[in-house]
């Protein structure tokens, strides 16, 4: 295989066959291929992009280096749900349990946060004992018996894509849609799903701020899905400021609990059960989106959802009295201390970034994929842009394990979260649904 | 330093600082960056260009990670002529003994042949016994002694850009100007020289074919050497066939000697002439370009740039009777066989690259730097395009060392060669002459 010369052809804008990605890959994997030559060639692919046989010939090839979760005993549908990340996304342990609640299997595998989002794992593991390292037997065992598992990626799942995504970590090539679509499908594919549910962000906080980015990544891993036999639909879903209220590990899981309760902040409630709906329509559990809407509706009312996250915090290790205190299980801060508007009028901007970067100041995120994190940290926001706000009222509530850590957030927060004296145009919660026949606009504003 | 922020700036259209150029070079020379995060940066540099800020720090950065060949002690310009490569280009073996016969110091480092273009090191060693790999201070004796030198890069110049450039060969970075304007002039500004002549070769055989390409080469070369104090000149010159007769490296030597004779071909000793002027000119050693070309003439036909050259090959440990008796010192071939025209009609194409890999068809070239080459193999192009042949008459000559490499090299030949019924447009030997100052069109097209 003569690798410079692929390199070469993508440079100049050519195509590359499946039969060569294949080959590349399986040597990449067997450490045949230099990091140095992947490297260039990613950056030609951030330049030059992919057609859609090639990314899919790569996602093909990054899949088979590794093992399936083989789940094709299972009679019910195996569907979960992808998001590409945020300020506050804690989607994932509420519509877990909701859908599998539902009857639905939910082999859900989740990462860790790096950078300004944070990760469905960390969150985990912020409940004492937690366990996220499961096996893929162990995973298929729990999902057989509870319809639900949720976990990390294990070394068997897509090693070749383990090693390329933190090449390109270090090599400022990860902003390239064919790779990061490859990269994700790669995974989600090798859990041996029926179909998949992508949150695809927009918005300041997302990792593609831009609409036509997020609908062009959306399509290209719908397609690939479908091409592998897995129906895949998209929302869109706002990120120009953190979702729900709680923003850092700990925290988020006590509001998740309190939304499982039919509690929580509306924004959070609205895009959790958007997603668990369309979960029940792509596993065709759900005659249509009324139908489907209305059952998540139900179950998470019935206490089934609390329920069965109370079951998966419960086989995964950890203390389940955390669904019923919170506070008394997980993790708390030494310091919490409110911050309060300065002027009165309306919350124009919460920076979703400059807020993922404060619990990153704070101790509860990483820069890099090697830090360690403190659970209990992070920050309380409680308005979202429109609400309207006297002087004096508390803006946010901050989580911190010192004075230190708490004045450098505590500032960033201040310049974060901006008041003005007119409301902000309204954004739509989900604003767009994609599926492979094409783009349907929505009007949910949600509630604010 | 954060390398990754490095890359990314680039990648995003932006510029590194002087600074940060040069730690990262220092630290690359090092081995404390790692070679993935180089090309992933070469890549980005190919696509996204260099300031000419940038490629001036990268120079400077390239050329201090070693040594300089000190010559400051001469009282005599010290000046090189640098080719960008291309097929029968043996300019170089008449250029450095005649300018160094007008009296001008000549430390010329050159490069191995590499694809399809030769290299003057190669040729040099096709006479028995001749060293191209003579120690700085060995060089410096020489010049001091002979005015002259024709030695290879040692491991003691630029070692930062002899470890790039080989990483830019194995990932496919190599064609980027700010990168190729570094590496030579990294080398060049190496010698310590007063004065620069570059020989930017256009056409099919060019390593640029462009012409807006070789100019731009030409002008950012140009300022990397006026801005380290040394006045630097281009010729663009043809590379859209090969340069005289001979292509191969012992044949080249013997056609060089021929030329230094005042004979050979017209188009090498048009090339070589106005080279060699540009270096006077350049040196202040003569007041005009009509004085320069007289000058070099006169030397040439005085014999004195012969006995230069036979003083060379017997400075670096070779026999001086290639001077005399080429055929007697040189190697040959074991076969010498003659293509005759199928038809009479114009030349029209000789395909440089075409012949180039015909070279390496027959073994006396390289694909890749490690390959060992027959010095005694190649081809005579009895014609250049607008040649009138009629049929029979002889086309090429192959000198191979079997059979199998003779078939497969005459086939290549035939298609190289086109013959057709209407003469090609001429295109000028010297077609334009870059300075600082700007481009000036010339309109010699030589003899043909």
């Amino acid at each position: 295989m003569n690798v410079v010369a692929l390199i070469e052809r993508k440079r100049n804008g050519g195509q590359l066959a499946a039969g060569e990605l294949r080959d590349l890959m399986r040597a990449y994997a067997a450490d045949e291929v230099p990091d140095y030559q992947m490297s260039a060639l990613a950056m030609a692919v951030y330049f030059r992009g992919m057609a859609d046989e090639e990314i899919e010939a790569l996602t093909t090839a990054m899949l088979e280096s590794g093992r399936m979760l083989d789940l094709s005993h299972l009679t019910v549908p195996r569907i979960d749900k992808h998001s590409t990340g945020g300020v506050g996304d804690k989607v994932s342990l509420i519509l877990a349990p909701l859908v599998a609640a539902c009857g639905i299997a939910v082999p859900m595998m989740s990462g860790r946060g790096l950078g300004h989002t944070g990760g469905t794992l960390d969150k985990l593991e912020s409940i004492p004992g937690f366990r996220t390292r499961l096996s893929l037997e162990e995973t298929a065992a729990q999902v057989e018996r509870l319809g639900v598992a949720m976990i990390g990626q294990t070394k068997e799942i897509a090693p070749a894509d383990r090693k390329f995504y933190s090449l390109r970590d270090a090599t400022s090539t990860v902003e390239a849609i064919p790779l990061i679509a490859a990269s994700i499908m790669s995974k989600k594919l090798a859990e041996g799903l029926t179909g998949l549910v992508l949150d695809v962000k927009t918005g300041a906080g997302a990792f593609m701020p831009k609409l036509e980015d997020a609908l062009r990544l959306a399509h290209t891993m719908i397609a690939l899905g479908e091409r592998r036999g897995c129906p895949t639909v998209a929302l869109l879903t706002d990120m120009d400021a953190p979702l729900g209220v709680a923003c850092g590990n700990a925290l988020e899981v006590e509001e998740s609990v309190l939304c499982l309760r039919g509690e929580g902040p509306a924004d959070l409630r609205e895009v959790t059960l958007a997603l668990s709906a369309e979960m029940l329509l792509v596993a065709k559990a759900a005659e249509n989106e009324i139908a489907a809407r209305r059952r998540v509706e139900e179950v998470l009312a019935s206490g089934a959802a609390l329920d069965k996250f109370r079951a998966i915090v419960r086989a995964q290790g950890s203390d389940e009295r955390v669904v019923d205190d919170p506070r008394g299980v997980l993790p708390q801060a030494k310091i919490v201390r409110t911050l309060e508007a300065e002027a009165e009028g309306f919350v124009q901007r919460v920076e979703p970034r400059a807020v993922g970067r404060a619990i990153i100041d704070l101790g509860g995120g990483r820069t890099k994929v090697t830090d360690e994190i403190d659970p209990s940290v992070g920050v309380m926001i409680h308005h979202r842009p429109g609400s309207r706000v006297e002087r004096g009222a508390p803006l946010a509530t901050v989580h911190a394990r010192d004075e230190a850590t708490f004045a450098t957030a505590a500032a960033a927060l201040r310049y974060a979260i901006v008041v003005g004296e007119t409301p902000p145009p309204t954004r739509p919660l989900v604003s767009h649904r994609v599926t492979a026949r094409g783009v349907e606009e929505l009007s949910f504003t949600g509630a604010s």
